[in-house]
């Protein structure tokens, strides 16, 4: 194993330890809520971060691509939601994962796929499970909670040959929001339309065993509601910036950083130029619109300590700029130390999932700061 | 060979056809301004792509990362340009290329950089050849033009064992602009420069052979400045809705799209979902600050002709969310028309490098709209 100062740089370092926290604190939120977890890995994306943060592979999991699907099922995930409205041309693909023993249920808001699972299901003889989608907050997509009559009528069109499993809610509004208070009652609010959801699929005679929510924001709510039975959440495994902005976690909680190197100083601009551009950071600006927007990054030095002020203003594709941050009040800028060429710094993501989905590897360090395993993940679909 | 209906959502299209109209613009560009040109291909990364387009591996390359390098200096390229400003700890990297054949050419800009491959030439016997990087217009690194003295002296460390190259430019503020006559402007002035810095590290007895310069936009430019050797420009192969907006190609000449497929319709907000979001598109926004904005993209049909006034307004991980443009003059929208779930689109990227780096293969297209090849890209570092 390398020691981390051997790293070739960008790459993505993985705290272990502050994982296992953030996986901890969620275990017992979860078990204060009489729920069960059932984590979302389209953050994580390998098998191995996978086995070893939630401790083997009895564990229901969400995943957002058949190949994620694919990849922990046969690795031994076997209850497994993939949570993206299906289409027609997939159903293949998900039957066949069937086939191989993984039990993998789908999601769907439409009468068209209502009907499009039943008729596979009677074709190939597997009864394939489907939660549907409820609309709690407006975000994206799912059935409306004023739409009781749709919900009962997709119901019926799915059980012709299909299973419905039960119904799903993700509060993702939520993530607009920073106020304890808001995010509580965005988390009441999806537990209470899932439930009320539920409640009308089994007055009109269905089975509806199954009441799944969530968001890493709404998860870590501290509310109770009767009738949720499983809560989903993914980006909290690692935390982000966003998530430091909405207030669910701080800074010193996120486990993922990318390591870079400086190569260059502009002495007029006083800009620090680094080896970490998009293509190793990700184009993401989710903090943008919030109180303090973290432009591309705030920097830490190699040991994983804040720098106070110090920002990657730009990226492009394998540069980045770092500066002191804008002052837009003050209307001034703190000077930008000069870092010499060489210095190794790490970056702390705005988007765990988006900088992740860039690398090929975890570099996993310990509690110590050394490096202890390398983890591969995939991409694709 | 799958025929497109068959292809599994989304994923990555290459029309070559396209391409090669691109390619044979640029040769001919280049051509008319005498020097010669070369490509970079950090927007490819793909062996089999750049063989095909560029008919072989007998040409000079770019490359942004030594994987790139590595990746096509092993498959033939030997004249290659790795044009990041290199650091300590890559030059053993750059020296094993060298060793195996490739004739790796470095980027810096610095003292400290100078000094390190003189030293590192030295102790390994393998003279490094290097380009200083010219500031043109103050858009990232280099020497600026009122820097002679240092450029002198950063050449003479380079040559206490290293070799001096030539000097480059890029004129990365072109990118910025959408006026031809200011265009023009740019190229001239990234070419009087660049030959400007080669003729002082002359006139101090040094040989600089080769004066690079480029970036698309100023590479497209019809302006002729004596001196220049060659051209570097790299997203001309496939272009993209920047470069639309840039002015230097029409939508219709971009050559890179995704595929896509409905998977959900909110009829209260008349939204269309679709299967492709950031993870596919990527969170490239490169449009956002150009006078017509496309947001994460625009809409075609499955055979790739432009749905009007569609665009992907919205992208999450899974998921992406199609729109009528919103009219901020008229301060009305157009109607989205419902499309049905199923319905198959393709999206033109607003950053054909940061879209392309999302996936793993080129899902190659012929003039006539169908499937011939599949070509594997890489990634990393």
């Amino acid at each position: 194993m390398n020691v981390l100062a051997d790293l070739n740089t960008p790459c993505l370092l993985l705290d272990e330890s502050k994982m296992r926290v953030n996986q901890n604190r969620m275990i017992k939120q979860v078990k204060s809520r009489s729920c069960s977890l059932r984590p979302h890995l389209k953050t994580l994306k390998s098998v191995s971060a996978a086995r070893y943060v939630l401790g083997g592979t009895d564990c229901p999991i969400t995943v957002s691509t058949l190949k994620e699907a694919q990849e922990f099922g046969r690795a031994g995930f076997k209850d497994i939601l993939y949570a993206v409205a299906i289409t027609a041309q997939k159903l293949d693909h998900a039957v066949s994962l069937r086939r191989e023993g993984i039990d993998l249920k789908v999601l769907i808001d439409s009468e068209e796929m209502a009907n499009a699972i039943a008729s596979k299901s009677n074709k190939t003889g597997e009864a394939i499970p489907a939660f549907i989608e409820i609309d709690v907050d407006g975000h994206r997509a799912g059935i409306s909670i004023d739409e009781s009559d749709r919900l009962i009528d997709i119901a019926r069109r799915l059980e012709q040959g299909g299973k419905l499993h039960g119904v799903m809610a993700h509060a993702g509004e939520s993530y607009n929001l920073s106020d304890t208070k808001l995010i509580c009652e965005s988390a009441l609010n999806e537990a209470t339309k899932a439930v009320k959801m539920a409640n009308v699929l089994r007055a009109a005679g269905f089975e509806c065993h199954h009441v799944s929510v969530g968001s890493t924001p709404t998860a870590l709510a501290r509310i109770e509601v009767q009738g949720v039975t499983e809560i989903r959440a993914g980006v909290y495994l690692f935390f982000d910036l966003v998530q430091a902005g909405v207030g669910v976690c701080k800074k010193e909680n996120i486990a993922l950083s990318v390591l870079t190197t400086v190569n260059g100083w502009n002495s007029k601009k006083r800009q620090i130029f680094i080896d970490a551009g998009w293509m190793a950071l990700s184009r993401d600006r989710g903090t943008a619109n919030q109180a303090t927007d973290q432009y591309f990054g705030i920097v830490c030095d190699e040991a994983g300590n804040i720098i106070p002020d110090l920002v990657v203003i730009e990226t492009n594709q394998e540069h980045g700029i770092i500066t002191s941050r804008p002052n837009l009040e003050q209307k001034m800028e703190q000077e930008t130390p000069h870092l010499l060429i060489g210095t190794r710094l790490r970056i702390l993501p705005n988007h765990a999932c988006a900088t992740a989905a860039q690398h090929e590897t975890y570099h996993v360090l310990n509690a110590e700061g050394k490096l202890i395993e390398n983890w591969s993940r995939f991409g694709g679909w």
